[in-house]
């Protein structure tokens, strides 16, 4: 006899379709693997004339009333796919509070409530799982709590934001501007028309707060945060960065040092044969250091309906197998951790593009004790360089310098092997 | 209170070495995460005088008697990590019947024998996981059953074996010959004295056939198999696959196609732009096409005392934690999977290595109706060029006609992105 696990869906937008179409896709295969008969019992829209079409093809119920699935005793599991904060974070602690599972992909709820909410999914017993919040298809969130469980992570970093590494690829690749690649993102469905959130930071941002309190066990605060987007980006950039053997990546990063935690979202020029380099386009990656493992790389889609979808549905399963067994409620994260401590970086390699520089600048750097790694100085007195490794202080005192001799127009941190 | 749960541990060399430092290191959070207390309550060695020195520093219990530990009714999990066929297989099966859970990392046996002591582990409730068999330290099993357990996979593709990884990328980086290659790996303690199971490819082809159980719901036979290693590889194939923008990697794939299943272990021609390329050295990679994620790739070291250890442990805790909460037994796959069919390959470009070659391969080539890809012919008479998409016949008749204007050095499949 297959245990019934009723499901009811807030929304019925991209990502809320791809869940219809992959659950009916799987049906058979669940049926046949597991003792579950999982059925999506209600969809919460705004319109039920829009979403007409949609629920005879699939035969869903749906409704406009979301008290209809909150008051429902035989709904199991509710799927919030609206996004935003409000009113998404009080129908879950309403659907919390009446004992209902809680499957979501809202990264920006989870990463600024995230705390709250599983405290109160805690105290009801009812389980609260976003995998789906966190570079779309690839299972981080499940892997940093199942395989890295008896590990100790000490370092994060991820391509976080599909948009971004879509501008910058095709910039680095296809040699187009900045607004020619933003364009052809739009145009290829891998960015929104307004592209703040993603081009800005802020969404990578959001995701690497969720993988910090699942792979360092702290709690990193936005306001604590350095967001810097990709909207700077020059072609300049790109073919200095090329030039000298990089590729440049929006990272979020969070590595454990010695005084605290170093943690920021920002363009950094990655070596051409770091894992990241081939993590192109729309795609995702997230590379991992443990003391126990070493190092480890998660690569897929970061977005899109279907990879998205599939993140929510394995969250669904995970909670319908345990329902089915009658185990203690599934969280991701204790929700006291404690706050991360920030700290400056410690010592870094620099990416430096100058213009209006009439001196030789090998010579210059010299006398400042700079050895560059690599260098190159154009006629037309633009330049751009790479310094060894410098301290933050260091770093500042070269700024001050270069700007006595030129103008500085971009400072990147580099990654080495 | 604590659920004591207590481990037996078959063999002390490497692995087990390693699994007893890390699961030290990760008491304390093992305790503060879970309702667990891991010990390790005896260890089978040959000869108790030769682990004093170990078995003193970890206070481990040593016996010579695998009695000891299969009739101790206080022993929950037994850890094989002797190795080979015998008597590994009979313990394994004596440990089950008499209903304690086993953990192992013995590839070469779950290949061989996993079907049937899944089935032995199943009729007496107890779990068998094997995660460290494949990939090391990559949770490649594992995500397997969980993230694609209501996908479908279509392709899995495999760089398996870390010391033919190592050897081809020192060939590749370095240009090293074969030989020295191979000794490079051995100094590094990446190869065995006797390297032949890992470089002739049958390492990698035990690993394919566990991979194929999960993904593909499938038994390949190893009979049926097609397995080539990378001892005729030579400079001049890394020269030539360089050039024309592909690395040399040892893959063990299997594809699914409308009459069955593609599945080889072989050398592959891959592009310079395909994530395999950056996986190099002694590190892993697995690649995975599902109707509904798309592509995904696990990366991480394939082998290593500590990796390979921390699987097994991760493995320890999943049981533990099913112990605790008094679930059914746990199998990575069914004991009763239908037989692999398997067809010889579609369509594919191949790369041929030739000398002696008087005339000119172009007209030779556009006579024959072959397009190519790339063609390089040296004033030696050597020639290397990649063929456009030919059938297994077409391939064959190019063979036939090749062989009368020329000797055919080298025949390898070449994938596109």
């Amino acid at each position: 006899m297959k245990k019934q696990v009723n499901i009811a869906v807030l929304g019925l937008g991209v990502v809320a379709n791809g869940l219809v179409k992959n659950l009916i896709a799987a049906e058979e295969k669940i049926k046949q693997q597991t003792d579950l008969s999982l059925s999506i019992a209600k969809v919460l829209v705004r319109s039920k004339e829009k979403k007409q079409g949609l629920a005879q093809k699939y035969q869903l119920t749906l409704t406009t009333e979301v008290e209809d699935i909150l008051v429902d005793p035989t709904i199991d599991i509710v799927v919030e796919l609206i996004g935003g904060i409000h009113p998404a974070k009080e129908w879950i602690t309403l659907a919390l509070q009446r004992k209902k599972h809680v499957v979501t992909a809202n990264k920006d709820l989870i990463a600024r409530f995230g705390n709250e909410l599983t405290a109160t999914a805690k105290a009801n017993n009812v389980s609260l799982l976003y995998e789906a919040s966190v570079a779309g298809g690839i299972p981080i969130l499940h892997n940093l709590n199942t395989s890295f469980m008896a590990d100790e992570i000490t370092a994060i970093q991820g391509i976080l934001n599909g948009t971004s590494n879509f501008i910058l690829t095709q910039m680095n690749e296809a040699g187009l501007t900045y607004e020619e690649a933003l364009e052809s993102a739009q145009v290829s469905g891998f960015a929104e028309s307004d592209p703040t959130n993603d081009v800005d930071g802020w969404d990578a941002a959001y995701k690497l707060i969720i993988l910090v309190r699942l792979a360092l066990n702290q709690d990193l605060v936005l306001d604590d945060l350095s967001v810097k987007g990709i909207g700077e980006m020059t072609q300049v950039d790109h073919f200095y960065a090329h030039d000298f053997g990089y590729q440049i990546k929006l990272l979020a990063y969070a590595r454990e040092v010695d005084e605290g935690t170093y943690a920021a979202v920002e363009p950094v020029l990655v070596p051409q044969t770091h894992p990241f380099a081939f993590v192109k386009n729309e795609m995702n990656g997230v590379f991992i250091e443990s003391k126990m493992i070493g190092n480890s790389l998660l690569y897929g889609p970061g977005a899109g309906a279907s990879p998205t979808a599939e993140s929510v549905l394995t969250d669904i399963l995970t909670i319908a197998k345990n329902l089915n067994n009658k185990q203690q409620a599934l969280q991701m994260s204790p929700s006291n951790l404690p706050r991360c401590k920030l700290h400056k970086e410690g010592l870094m390699n620099y990416y430096f593009l100058i213009t209006d520089c009439a001196i030789d600048l090998t010579t210059f750097l010299e006398k400042q004790h700079i050895r560059p790694i690599s260098l190159k100085q154009q006629e037309n007195s633009e330049a751009a360089f790479i310094s060894n490794k410098l301290t933050v202080q260091q770093k500042h005192d070269l700024i001050n310098k270069l700007q006595e001799i030129s103008h500085v127009k971009q400072i990147l941190s580099v990654w080495e092997d």
